[in-house]
């Protein structure tokens, strides 16, 4: 945690009254009287966190055609699912109950405040005792607290009619790839490695959500479980062409090792470096997290406001093996996680073929089969078969079980080998080399998942935007993902300029933008309107519109302002929320 | 219902095969033996929900700006919410249980299944009569049955670590509109008519869905609530304005009254009769089943395949004061609803305002305030004074309650007024007109509300583009909701065509387009597998590529080809995905 000042106390502040005033989002049901852990988005927000999501799809399905698919499955799912994955047992945090007035606790949280101490870790006995030992109580009513125990963070419901049919509600997409790994295996004939995507609601039943938009019980997740070939994850030669197009990255990394020193600075890798010098135990998470780095810096965030830090063993989720998580600096917050990484090696398939049942292997072709020359050791039958009899059966079992290296060694040194208590002479053994064909190998997929938050990016996008200028607020929202592509002004409420300023701004919604018109107040008055929520560009229909056809577009972040002709507006809209400066505009 | 022959029943099946072999949709938890009511959507049901919502949000939000925005609210809420929204005591079905095996049943499919009849709006007592009366037994094992009891179709759990907390999962996502209304009304400067649209997951528990993706027991739901004021709901012009880009449609209706006589056959109305003859008794719904028709006609689906139906009263849900399914023709289900639209008066609205105790109403201002000229009774209060002592101030509260007119007519009959048990003589009362000004009116508004169910929607589009041509099939699913847009082929693996067939797919990547690559097989061969998913256009790269750098376009339906230069795919791609002819491909 990087030591706040009043200046981000404020900023924290600001954001929150223009994101519920202006329409990003607020606090859900106030009406009746609020529910800590859910918030809606508003108009605004609904706008900018589906142009976040499309952004995510770009760079983590688009782009990784055909390595990545979507998929999506229900919330809802039965209580064999969550046996199996090792939520119903592990998914917990530690409550406390007080004795006197029944109010509950989050006991790691309520050590911490207390006692100033990481209890994150602790057992339910370790913290039991720690209550006792420094009398921690009740902070409502002073009484004392029962005993640590384990509190169940999945969402309990009943499917259909039967009380019996337990469902959960899903803590994370992740499940829903896991059982329909095999299909989506098929269905996308056999390709591995395999990228299965999912976008969707998850929930997470946390004991007292404190945070508003930041720690939600029910949000959005896109993540992917991404399978491959533990034995040989470059898959010939395709990793390395992938990495190619990240490996020019820096990653910022705070590896474990370095915490346990109490090191806090994180230290940095080229995407190839952190690989080979082990940093990141699996290639393709190493892949992922530059994918992450780009996706991230592209909502806004600076390269030295992020960085990965890596879990400690204790710190990861029980199905993790190496787990990063990537955070940005944000106002009041400090560092805010905005994604996971985790190697989740096996865990979950094999978990799933436990129990389920279902044969979830795949089986690698390889590229031409594999001749292997292998020994093989002979001993004649016939004279096994007189020699021990009833017995026989048993030894010529036996010596098929033997290693012919052994063999070797046994008829070097003794001149004999011994096999089932029985002495066979080297003039009885042969050992021959044959070749035999492999066509490929059978195995369970190992997994690397990123894994994103979307509400908490919405707040990270408007606190990286948030500027103020000349009194006023602007958001500097990146322009792909503004919630409002474009407002159109009459200067005054001329009826010829409103009349032109309704027909390009129809213009503009049949070409699909989100646009606003506006007419009310003065023009300056409107500009800071649309500045507030991060309008890229105005434009206004003036009273030269009338003379030489042309309208001024202005850029929300300079203010500068060009005039273009009425017939390439949309073509101007377009290439300006791609990117292009304001003077490009001038020579369309 | 409709008859529906042979051929539609193995069109069905055979869609259903192509949609789980191919990827489009598929029963959830299969390994672990499925739970009936949901189904996961594949990579091609994904890419083509997420073009089907967006299509959507173009016809029920984009077009529609300003008047409606979009917002997003959780699907778990608390029991308050659907206490006021009543869905805690109406939201059931019929159940009846089997005392010997404990099976339970929905009783009013039950008694359709033995006796032939409509039971859907029998109450629970007479559906145990006829139960009894019919002797009718377990369909598992010949037990007897219980009563027929509710069933709530709420999901349920617990927010929280207070098992008194009970949260159910939404059945539609209104009621997240309706608790946020006057929020969002402040957010838009106080806008009204407002529509407030939502696409997310609801849930409903179904007792034993039986219909694959088309009763599932959790979807995505899109709809729009729509706020207006019930004494003008023309809005000052706004209505005629937005009738006016919909009026030449002709909406097929089955009325309800039709409907008692047994008339089986929809009448055709425009939208402006409809509302004129009082077919459909608001005006706004009558808009919004009109934009419904042109969003369902762009899905691939035929005018003549297409009707709305009002509800009986009795078959109406608690909230609505009129309804109409929209519902579509496809195979084997006969008549498919695809859409609800319900007016759902203040209903909604009321029952938070008492349940909540907050003011939802609105103030809506005169465009000028209104100046009402009232006559006021006066008495002179001196004289009242004098003469009634203690008894004046109740006489004058009295006069005060008068109405004007009634005392002129008192005063013509018989020369004096009567009030509060005492005589007051002509002379002492006078009549004023006086002048007041009203600025406006306060009142809640009524709702008019479109809800679609978007998984039915795949299955329509599925249905409805499916043809077989030559042995083969071939799914002409509308260009702009295919799920794959455009595939790119060598004509053979020859590594020069490989070369370029590569770097096109990897533009149209870049460019956004989910896009295939395949060099797999004969060229026919990779035409049968993308025609089969409904990819509309593929790219073959071919010898004269290497001459002319030219490559061939071949349209998905017609299956003719054209040559358009390597340079100009992206433009290509562009056009033909939004509507133009293989030909016209060739001039650009």
């Amino acid at each position: 945690m990087t030591v706040v000042n009043r200046f981000n106390e404020d900023k924290y502040d600001k954001i929150m009254e223009l994101a519920k005033r202006r329409g990003f989002f607020w606090p859900s049901y106030e009406i009746y009287g609020g529910v800590a852990g859910f918030y809606d988005l508003g108009p605004l927000g609904v706008r900018m966190k589906d142009k976040i999501i499309n952004l995510w799809r770009n760079y983590f399905v688009v782009r990784q055609q055909p390595l990545v698919v979507e998929i999506e499955t229900p919330v809802i799912g039965p209580s064999r699912v969550y046996e199996a994955s090792g939520h119903l047992e592990h998914f917990t945090d530690p409550i406390v109950e007080c004795t006197k007035c029944g109010r509950k606790f989050r006991a790691d949280h309520l050590i911490e405040d207390v006692l100033h101490v990481n209890a994150e870790r602790l057992s339910p006995e370790e913290m039991t005792k720690l209550i006792r030992e420094h009398d921690i109580r009740c902070p409502a009513c002073g009484g004392i607290l029962s005993e640590v125990k384990k509190f169940n963070l999945l969402f309990q419901t009943t499917i259909g009619p039967y009380a019996q049919n337990r469902g959960f509600l899903r803590p994370e997409a992740a499940q829903g790839m896991f059982v329909n790994f095999k299909k989506v295996y098929e269905v996308m004939r056999q390709r591995l490695p395999l990228g299965i995507a999912q976008i969707g609601r998850v929930a997470r039943n946390e004991i007292s959500p404190r945070q508003g938009i930041i720690r939600l019980r029910e949000f959005t997740i896109a993540e992917i479980e991404f399978f491959f070939d533990p034995e040989d994850p470059w898959h010939e030669g395709l990793l390395d062409e992938m990495l190619a197009r990240v490996e020019h990255r820096k990653l910022r990394i705070l590896r474990a090792e370095a915490k346990k020193r109490d090191e806090t600075k994180p230290e940095e890798f080229g995407v190839r470096e952190a690989i080979e010098e082990k940093v990141i135990i699996t290639p393709w998470l190493a892949y992922w997290m530059a994918v992450a780095r780009d996706f991230i810096i592209e909502l806004g965030v600076d390269y030295s406001d992020m960085y990965f830090e890596e879990k400690l063993p204790e710190e990861r989720a029980h199905y993790a093996a190496q787990t990063f998580d990537q955070l940005v600096r944000v106002s009041r917050l400090g560092w805010l996680e905005v994604s996971g990484h985790a190697y989740r090696t096996d865990y979950d398939l094999s978990r799933h073929m436990k129990y389920s049942g279902k044969d979830l292997t795949v089986f690698r072709q390889f590229k031409e089969p594999r001749r292997i020359r292998k020994k093989i050791v002979l001993v004649n039958p016939a004279w096994v078969g007189r020699t021990f009899k009833s017995k026989a059966k048993e030894i010529l079992g036996a010596i098929k079980s033997l290693d012919a290296n052994e063999v070797e060694r046994m008829l070097k040194e003794k001149g004999v080998i011994e096999v089932s208590g029985v002495t066979i002479p080297a003039e009885h053994v042969k050992i021959v080399e044959k070749e035999e064909k492999i066509s490929g190998r059978r195995f369970l997929p190992h997994v690397a998942e990123p894994s994103f938050g979307i509400e908490r990016l919405i707040f990270v996008v408007l606190d990286k935007a948030y500027r103020e200028k000349e009194g006023r607020v602007v958001l500097s929202i990146p322009r792909r993902i503004a919630p409002i592509d474009v407002a159109v002004f009459p200067l005054v409420r001329d009826e010829r300029l409103v009349k032109i300023a309704k027909d390009v701004w129809r213009r503009l919604i049949e070409a699909g933008y989100y646009a606003i018109y506006d007419d009310d107040g003065s023009i300056g008055r409107r500009y800071a309107r649309i500045d507030e929520i991060g309008v890229p560009l105005a434009i206004t229909v003036d009273h030269a519109t009338l003379e030489e056809n042309t309208v001024t577009i202005r850029d929300r972040d300079t203010w500068r302002q060009v005039r273009v002709h009425l017939n390439k507006i949309e073509e101007a809209v377009r290439m300006f929320l791609q990117g292009a400066e304001p003077d490009l505009l001038t020579s369309i």
